[in-house]
């Protein structure tokens, strides 16, 4: 029961942000900041926080609305929607160290915040102030509930097990050393689930059925075991956050430009994608030493030069120029069969996820304040077989 | 009424963080994470949390004690130290970001975190886990009191005005960008209130409050007008950490390296520090334009080359050697009579604060859970006319 279609939802949840924005820039000033640092802060806010998909803050209002059952009033549409922007906001803050600590180049199709010539490392700042914002937000609007603290705390554990989740990421695969040996699906699963899953799935769907006062057990009319339904959410949310991050991974090797809005450079990056995980699980050990050899290798001058030259007479439907080295990986890659090893993959997430959802114990029909299936055949449906 | 003495007192509050250090290290053993995640947190908390000063922490627990008038059970201890390490939780964050963002170079005595060359700008995140350590502390020791939401709100309000106050700092004085038209005592009295005195002075104290349950207002058997005792305690705590940063300012033009234990680079680095901005605020236009003209200008390489030879046969008691426009800078401050200033401004602070101190009602004697007048004279007594 989506009750808007795609477009008016997000025109709506971002009349929702001119009021968090105003919200956060008053503050400012009634602390008797100066107008400098007031527009500093709002052209951070503006560059870092809005212009993506807002596919978690938006799933917030959503799972709250699949979980009342109606659509919601103005004053209760407001108020999930600033836990909606907070959740976009902690990803802002994420995006913007994250782009620092890895000297990436652009994010959403604009320079990133720290290569701003004005900016530089002041993003450091600017984006602990974005994390900051949340719990000014959180205090301005749901100090008074009793499931205040609950939001609190679900920021904070969320916050650390992304931040844990960053770290074992970047010293299991530094951009400029690349080591196989330190790679495996275990610790991809690892990686993938505190660096995304909490964050981008269960962290939004907690804060809805908070919001919801849904409490951390109940016990149903129709049943005498209590339910946790936390718990539940969490061990569906993060499979399937886990499903989607390897989506996002095999779409970097598989998709094109004109599809997935980038050139895929994982390969190339060295990253700890479940791609080169799964053919480390298979590979010969023939195969094993061209990928040793040729993962995490940059492109030679004349292959950037190349490169860059093709895209300019592209219109991205195909695969861009690439390099030796990383065609190598990537011929590896076909032979063990990538392709339909993820299809195999795909499908039985889906049955397995599918099989989760199916097990949620709903209680009598129409019973208020309990978890739903809709609020994850939602999810999957939106991730599943997705091509972008 | 300082129970223990100095070096018995530091003892003592490091043996607490090997207690709060294991835990932070169980707790990342317990979500799975692999043996180089542990010891690579191990590292960054050994590196960033301890050697230094740990004034801030102690004050904690000192706090605490004078506020319950007795010694600490060693239960009271270990859960006073929690809050006191959480502090240094806090700055340890800013100061691995500060670093980084202001390209420092050394930190208590070793390179900066960010500079040790495996860590790079990894540096960042390590930086967010120390702010993320204190959220896991407060949950672990704190979840069952009726105060734990407070203690959240606090360091949440603190952290952002902490951040707040490094944002106009960064603005206000950026290292290569000298605008001395941007400086003023007003602004100068906003950066050091936002940026050091409310996490420095006021966060230990009002913990330390909390911690003893002195409740957010109370009404005195002597009186009948309610006490706002958090409001009283900022009020003071506030301008006692100004003139705390003022000192600092003063000191890194007056002292020397065997008094300070470090070489002043204010002027150099064109700090938005009191001495510049009280000489902005009585300069004759030459005076004026002689700072315009040598404020913030790095040292020539010859001269660089210099001051590196003559510190290697010095002991610290004598200025080091100065380039020719900080020289330039020095002799306004003299000229302006900086010295004379300065101790009156001590002098006044000193005033002001007795008398605010004096100001505090702390009803019948023996009262218990409410302020003291100790709690202020301790702070007040460590930083009068300190000289490092």
């Amino acid at each position: 029961m989506v009750l808007t279609d795609k477009n008016t939802q997000r025109t709506k949840f971002e009349g929702a942000w001119k009021v968090i924005r105003h919200e956060l820039l008053a503050h400012l000033k009634s602390c008797g900041m100066p107008e400098e640092a007031i527009n500093w802060y709002a052209r951070s806010l503006d560059y870092n926080v809005t212009g993506g998909k807002l596919n978690r803050g938006i799933s917030v209002v959503d799972t709250v609305e699949i979980l009342k059952g109606r659509p919601l009033t103005d004053e209760e549409y407001l108020r999930a929607a600033v836990l909606g922007w907070s959740v976009e906001l902690l990803q802002a803050f994420f995006l913007v160290t994250d782009d620092a600590m890895d000297a990436s180049i652009t994010r959403r199709g604009q320079p990133c915040w720290y290569r701003v010539p004005e900016v530089g490392l002041i993003a450091i700042n600017d984006a602990a102030m974005l994390e900051g914002a949340i719990y000014h937000l959180l205090k301005v609007y749901f100090k008074k509930e009793t499931y205040y603290v609950d939001l609190l705390e679900l920021f904070h554990s969320v916050s650390y097990q992304t931040e844990i989740g960053q770290l074992i990421d970047m010293i299991t695969a530094p951009p400029d050393e690349v080591d196989l040996d330190k790679f495996s699906l275990k610790r991809h699963s690892l990686i993938i689930v505190y660096k995304t899953a909490f964050y981008s799935f269960y962290l939004p769907v907690a804060l809805a059925m908070h919001f919801c006062g849904i409490p951390t057990s109940y016990v149903l009319s129709n049943s005498s075991t209590p339910v946790a339904p936390y718990e539940v959410a969490k061990e569906i949310l993060v499979p399937l956050g886990e499903y989607f991050q390897v989506q996002d991974d095999f779409l970097d090797f598989s998709g094109v430009p004109a599809q997935i809005g980038k050139v895929g450079t994982d390969i190339v990056d060295n990253k700890c994608s479940w791609c080169i995980n799964t053919a480390l699980s298979v590979a010969t050990p023939e195969q094993r030493k061209i990928l040793d050899e040729n993962y995490g290798v940059k492109p030679t001058p004349e292959e950037e030069e190349m490169a860059k030259r093709m895209a300019e007479g592209k219109n991205g439907e195909e695969q861009g120029y690439l390099g030796e080295a990383e065609k190598r990986v990537k011929a590896v890659f076909e032979e063990i069969g990538l392709h339909k090893i993820y299809e195999e993959y795909e499908e039985n997430s889906y049955k397995k996820l599918t099989r989760l959802i199916d097990g949620i114990d709903e209680g009598t029909p129409g019973q208020k304040g309990v978890l739903k299936k809709e609020v994850f055949v939602a999810f999957l449906n939106k991730v599943y077989r997705r091509q972008k």
